[in-house]
């Protein structure tokens, strides 16, 4: 077999990258569950159909195929595909095993999805999501949508102490964008979003164009709809602005004032609970999905460039089944692409490659039990241990060491004389019972740390 | 959308499973790491013609297609397929990253794999595995055969303090094999393997003609090699009666004694690492598995006819670049498989389904900050809590966190009398400072302990 060579749009880290992405993980995972989300995992597949439901083609489904099935059972409506994103599954899910979950049901999943688009920067075909969504049964207080994002900017937050840049949650309110649009007579909604959710790529004057030629605008119009989307900030000056522009357009709306009423709500506790985090931003749209109050994305600060890396919002049906409407409200990281940024522009690394603090040197290969006992010794008290892989000469062994990233190598004492340890960075080396000797802390477990961009 | 049903060989848990297969895969990956395993992950796909590179078309690949794909672009020697294991994705990764690894190189990796086999208990489209193996660059010392099973051993026996059965790990070695069928004249040892391995499902008469019918075995040469099947034991008296039917069979072989002293070592080294875990067994064949030195398999004590839960063995090839082979020794636990059954028999439980330590009640929505922030003070001392979704009556607040399985409820102090908590198993309540108040130990997060069939 020639040497492979890796597939585009299929990311793949060395182990020192996977320590970093497994410590984004376990910081995610910790975050969630101290705020009581219940770990949940779904199956990689689900009925095409169902992948299908809301004609999200766009997002390109990988179809499966049993490559010894029996031709005269295919396409019998049975046909598998891979999720494209962890929403799916979950309202599935949800419905699957009502009963035995209890409401509002708080839960996290962090899985791989798949999307056959085609692999560019930042975008993948396979990529970790990591989600949180609260789901009711029959209803769900508008309060989740101020906490859930808050807790997302919680977790991305807690990753700042590795080198990951701070973020800015951009929040909007699809009820203010509908409401206004409404009252200024603008009725296919969907048309004016799908518009001014390109603003960020083709600019005012070429959304003002699409306004009128998609949406139906007047001029006056398209100009009060990009008025709208210009508005942002961290405040509730805000909602202020919002008003003072309706009141200039004459557009009233009840739909309007409940979702400036839902927005300050959401800009007033998160100056509160994690200030200069949250902003308004009246032109985050999220283009066709079926949200229907708050909706959220989240840049990186000073990767703005970079998109959103953490998206959701409050959708009225999650999922039915015919008696129960389930509304829910949730956000889902993109741990890949975050991760893939964090590798590539040298912002976070591991102090190592591997999980290793300690090699144990071999003197002989008939004492290599010797080397285990000590190796056993020091795993009881919770220190990553290896064995040299060959009684080579010390020299060779330190090597392997120094080739791993392994900080301390062991030697046993001859003939009675204590155990002596190494660290071979500094050349030290003490004296040491392997009953008893504890690395520096820091040492113990390769740690991610800030990287050589800071 | 109706209510559906669970896909046949798909399995999912409920959050409580959840938390119980996740306890898993947390203690293997801290004993994998305690040993010096890196973490790798692969992708889930790779290329059709490398997934079937060794006829495994027993394993039913998962064919993937994009269902926007552009037809002319089929087909063109790219098409890409499920991984059905972690060893053909992991000796890709070696050959793409030779030049990064330092070998040899010892890896854990814990996913997700697919097969479209015929679902039946215990057997699964999709399930988890968890694979260590360690890989040299040109060769590899035989002491990590002996290694390797003792790691897994160690790493399924630390699960038994939650109520996993003990393990036994039945190891033989194919040299033993290989060099007393040669040596007795059978030169299709392929053929012998196949239904050697078939013994525990047909029988040894049954398995005696299929020597005849399809290895070209005499009568005699079958029921030698049914009675070196039938030898087993947990010490070195094992290796002694081979070395006696070997010499009642007139059998001479350099490659017998090789692999006998390599069950030898192998034997004595697990009776003092993990006296009673490791047993000698001489009818393990592994199939039409590439082995070419120990072979692993590992079962349940009590739960035999569950079959193998972990398996493994010395590949001498298990990549090779054309210049470099690699060789390797590794195991796998179908975890899946394991949690399915430690859920289903009542072996193993969790103390409850949700993180949560603490729900905060809610007095009225207007002090639902003050709530948020008595949770917040909490969860800064790593509590796991959450807060009411409603300033319902306390007593269906209390109701709320009961069907959840909270264990405890925090009542706010009205006009400046203290917070108070309440365990809402005993009834008991006490006066409580949110800046200082800890939970049992205990009671901090759910715990993972044996079932109700202990």
């Amino acid at each position: 077999m020639a040497r492979p060579t890796p597939l585009s749009g299929f990311p793949e880290w060395l182990p020192e990258g996977r320590i970093v992405e497994q410590h984004v993980l376990d910081v995610l995972r910790r975050t969630f569950e101290l705020h009581g989300f219940a770990g949940v995992e779904t199956r990689a597949v689900e009925p095409l159909d169902q992948l299908l439901r809301k004609g999200e083609t766009s997002k390109e489904v990988y179809v499966l195929r049993r490559l010894q099935a029996d031709p005269q059972q295919e396409d019998r409506g049975d046909t598998l595909g891979l999720h494209f994103d962890l929403t799916v599954p979950f309202a599935r899910y949800v419905l699957e095993n009502a009963g035995h979950l209890a409401f509002p049901f708080r839960r996290y999943q962090i899985q791989k999805v798949w999307r056959g688009e085609r692999p560019q920067d930042g975008r993948f075909r396979e990529f970790i999501q990591a989600d949180i969504d609260v789901v009711g049964a029959g209803s769900l207080p508008y309060h989740y949508e101020v906490e859930l994002p808050l807790v997302m900017a919680e977790a991305l937050s807690a990753l700042q102490e590795v080198g990951v840049p701070p973020v800015r949650v951009l929040v909007n309110n699809r009820k203010v964008a509908e409401g206004f649009y409404r009252g200024l007579g603008l009725d296919d909604v969907e048309a004016v979003l799908r518009s001014i959710d390109k603003l960020d790529k083709v600019g005012p004057e070429v959304v003002a164009e699409l306004l009128v030629e998609e949406a139906g605008a007047s001029a006056d119009q398209a100009t009060a709809c990009l008025e709208l989307a210009a508005i942002s900030g961290p405040d509730e000056g805000v909602v202020d602005r919002v008003r003072d522009l309706a009141k200039r357009y004459d557009v009233s709306s009840d739909l309007l004032d409940e979702g400036l009423e839902e927005l300050g709500m959401l800009i007033r506790a998160a100056a509160v609970r994690l200030p200069g985090t949250v902003v308004a931003d009246l032109k985050i749209a999220r283009g066709l999905d079926y949200y229907t109050g708050s909706v959220y994305e989240t840049v990186l600060v000073g990767h703005e460039h970079l998109g959103s890396i953490c998206s959701g919002g409050r959708y009225d049906t999650l999922a039915s089944d015919g008696a129960t409407t389930y509304p829910g409200v949730g956000l889902s990281v993109g741990v890949s692409r975050l991760v893939s940024r964090l590798l590539s522009a040298g912002l976070v690394r591991a102090t190592r490659a591997v999980p290793t603090a300690v090699l144990v040197a071999v003197t002989d290969e008939d004492s290599r039990q010797r080397s285990d006992e000590v190796a056993a010794a020091l795993r009881n008290r919770g220190i990553p241990v290896e064995v040299a892989p060959a009684a080579a000469k010390f020299g060779k062994q330190i090597r392997h060491a120094d080739r791993r990233g392994i900080p301390f190598v062991w030697f046993l004492g001859a003939e009675g004389a204590p155990d002596e340890v190494k660290d071979i960075r500094s050349g030290e080396q003490v004296v040491a019972d392997a009953a008893a000797w504890e690395p520096p802390a820091a040492d113990r477990w390769p740690r991610v740390v800030p990287g050589d961009a800071h």
